[in-house]
């Protein structure tokens, strides 16, 4: 059955019985707004959009998964301010003759990745479009604490990561020459990975700065380097090669160091830490920051290409 | 320009560098995500998505007015709780030949329809895409008021009307003939003028039930009628025609009752009240709550047509 036959409210209301609800959703769909929960009288709130062609592809990724990334890419913004995610809204934008199916196994993968955090789609709105596109906002909670920017980080500052770079990128380029293994880069492409916790337990730490890795890390590293006005060094022998990815880059002709380095797509955090900081499990030092600007790779100019522009 | 030329990041630096800042920003734009107060615990959110050629058009349209327009579609969902809003947050799909100039107008467009209720524009994404779609979510405080829902109508209620209907409707059934004018109509299509105010002075006076009039009077009070399990009767003489809308209603050849009743995009706040209730300024009764169920006019079923449905 199609989009069409069901109409806009039949849909809504197949997408809204399969949604689950969270600790912070006051008030779900079904109204002119949502309640969301802000318990410390302040709301971190976040925006990303996948524009089918552009991030995803149907063929390349169930729906299902394009709900779990979509979430992801949001959910992990709200991580990377040190904040614990509450509730999504989306706008689903779909061809009328777009399987109903799609649509609800779309927002599947949404709720379910939702849920992993506990927060929960309170909210959205939908309309017919030539071109399928899903625009996802995230909330959060900071219990409490500040919001860890990007402008933070200072020289001496341990750089660390959370979460798995490359791998995303790598499925990506894996798939676009018409394979469909290694499953772990094809996977690591559809369904993100993201280490939630990480922000929270990073910012109750002492982070200085924190971003989620979405463009690649050399070029979000630059935006920690630019609002902080520091310079920042990569220790390239702090990323390990893991068998797969070495393969596949091998079997492709790719310096695999250029997915993990400047490959975006699996929200790692990358934050910063005071020198001497403990760092929590979960996180690993991968670089530090020093006066100066800009983002070198073993103290030199990184010459493999730094990342992703939308309109490039 | 082309935002080919200017890049992702580039537009992002021009169309921030547009926005206005508002009291409940907290932090705004340039970081993983926004933080914004939420001073009673609540935060009430909601999203709406305009897609070209569905929603809008750029040569029936400016770009300030599709950002306007894009706005008020939004903090009126958030009056119709009986919020205040605070905040928006913007998802913008382009095509890569879309004029840098398009881009900035809109974000104008957005700003200031925010800036008339205190709100900003604290954060967004941008993508290019062969749609040029705009999703928006706003943001709102309820300043320690409950929301105002659908399903709080009860026989004997009074049904009432803040702003005006039909005049959008109207302008869109012009500018769709080839005309463009009446100028009032027009206008209206291009930028609704929202009685967001009439919102928390609703909830303050005991307002039982609140729908921001989007899809078209009957319709949407439908969705009352069903939430609150009653019926709900409209009184046709309450709806005056005015001169430039009947001059046009006649040269078209339409009704324009079906403007008035059942077209959409003004929105107009209608709400119910107890019966006895003083109508604040800005209020008007165009009807009554009785057992039943559906939506009358004039105690007989409507023969019009009832509104939008973005599917069909």
């Amino acid at each position: 059955m199609s989009i069409a036959e069901t109409g806009e409210f039949g849909l809504i209301t197949r997408i809204v019985a399969r949604l689950e609800t969270g600790a912070a959703s006051l008030l779900g769909p079904g109204d002119d707004a949502a309640v969301v929960a802000a318990p410390d009288r302040r709301v971190v709130a976040s925006t990303d959009v996948l524009v089918e062609g552009r991030h995803f592809r149907r063929d390349w990724s169930s729906a299902a998964d394009v709900g779990h990334r979509a979430a992801a890419a949001n959910l992990a913004d709200i991580a990377a301010m040190g904040a614990v995610p509450t509730a999504l809204l989306v706008a689903l934008c779909v061809p009328t003759d777009l399987p109903v199916e799609w649509a609800e196994e779309l927002s599947g993968g949404l709720s379910t990745e939702a849920a992993r955090v506990g927060a929960a789609v309170v909210g959205g709105d939908m309309s017919s479009s030539p071109t399928l596109t899903i625009a996802v906002t995230a909330l959060g909670d900071l219990a409490g604490r500040e919001p860890v920017l990007r402008s933070g980080a200072q020289p001496g500052d341990v750089v660390a990561l959370a979460g798995r770079t490359g791998h995303a990128a790598a499925g990506y380029t894996v798939l676009s020459r018409g394979f469909r293994t290694p499953k772990l880069l094809v996977e690591a492409y559809r369904r993100p990975e993201v280490e939630y916790a990480a922000g929270p337990t990073a910012a109750r730490l002492g982070a200085t700065s924190m971003i989620d890795i979405s463009d690649g890390l050399l070029q979000d590293l630059g935006h920690v380097a630019a609002a902080s006005v520091v310079g920042i060094d990569i220790d390239r022998a702090a990323f390990e090669v893991p068998d797969q990815m070495r393969d596949a880059a091998s079997a492709l002709g790719v310096d695999p160091y250029v997915w993990l380095l400047a490959g975006g797509d699996d929200h790692a955090l990358a934050a910063t830490f005071p020198p001497g900081t403990q760092l929590p499990p979960g996180w690993r030092a991968v670089g530090s920051v020093h006066e100066g600007t800009g983002v070198t790779v073993d103290r030199r100019p990184w010459q493999g290409g730094t990342g992703w522009d939308h309109f490039r």
